[in-house]
């Protein structure tokens, strides 16, 4: 799913973008990040899951693309689970809201009190 | 809900667009789509829930107006859940935001792969 | 969390606008409205979790700034949670994307019927 929301980007020309996507999935991983050993952590959902939200974003780190996306799923009882979305996560059908953000590019850099990759240079917009 | 949503699309003319909404509601009904049969599974909640979100789309199958959402719950305690939207989901208090996909056309046509009513035409952006 | 996307909006002298943000927060305060009592039930979730969505909208309630959002958060296990995001939800990381409402404003009233401080004005648009 990860690779796919890429490709479309990529395919399209969009280096900067927020999406969202409905669907179902095969199967999924997912991630919690470890706030304190600063590194994720694999989670592994193998039935298939409708994917209630997948919300994130598409930017850059260095010349690579990024995609960027928590997505929050439930299984055949109805019970919901989510994380950051990785790659190892099967699309069966899957509708993707991608809108271009013109003029504004989302840049990542490395930031060592959190570990991560966080978008950089667009001012108060995203200092919370 | 749906009916409210659809309801809404209709009141003005909408034809094709994205919405997303948040609120809560007196009872629930979704499903699961079973992907081995090729059919929704109906999921009964009946209790007051918060909508923590719910996102879709509005487009057409024939003639007939589509509104496909997927929708995320919570109960009393907090916990999750969530599925496919359907009819039999009473509005308490709601806030929908619908934008209008202006020069696109969500016609849904049905594939016999997922056996689903998919979104057809739109080219790259829903080939995923 | 909350006091930050009102400041992001106060900041760029935003009055009326819809908001989505993923990310990862320390702890959480979210609430349950109880239907029937029409007053909001805390719930206090103290350890690190994923934001897998937050959506809402900034409106006023006479001159005051309204952030209106429900919170879907993960914890280390996966497991799904949510509610009305209440002051008291500590950011750790968050990315937020925020949609001005240029020609529309969201005012609040308080709406006896359900006891909410519900959005008016804005016609069919809010009208399910």
């Amino acid at each position: 799913m990860l690779d796919s929301i890429q490709e479309i980007a990529e395919r399209n020309g969009v280096a900067s973008a927020t999406f969202s996507a409905i669907g179902a999935v095969k199967d999924a991983t997912i991630s919690f990040y470890d706030q304190m050993e600063k590194r994720y952590r694999d989670l592994r959902l193998d039935e298939p899951l409708e994917v209630l939200a997948c919300m994130g974003n598409i930017g850059r780190l260095g010349r690579e693309t990024i995609v960027h996306g928590h997505i929050t799923l439930s299984d055949a009882k109805g019970q919901a689970y989510g994380g950051h979305l990785m790659r190892g996560t099967t699309v069966f059908a899957m509708e993707v809201v991608m809108t271009e953000l013109k003029g504004i590019e989302l840049r990542r850099e490395f930031d060592s009190v959190t570990g991560l990759n966080q978008i950089k240079d667009l001012e108060d917009h995203t200092q919370i």
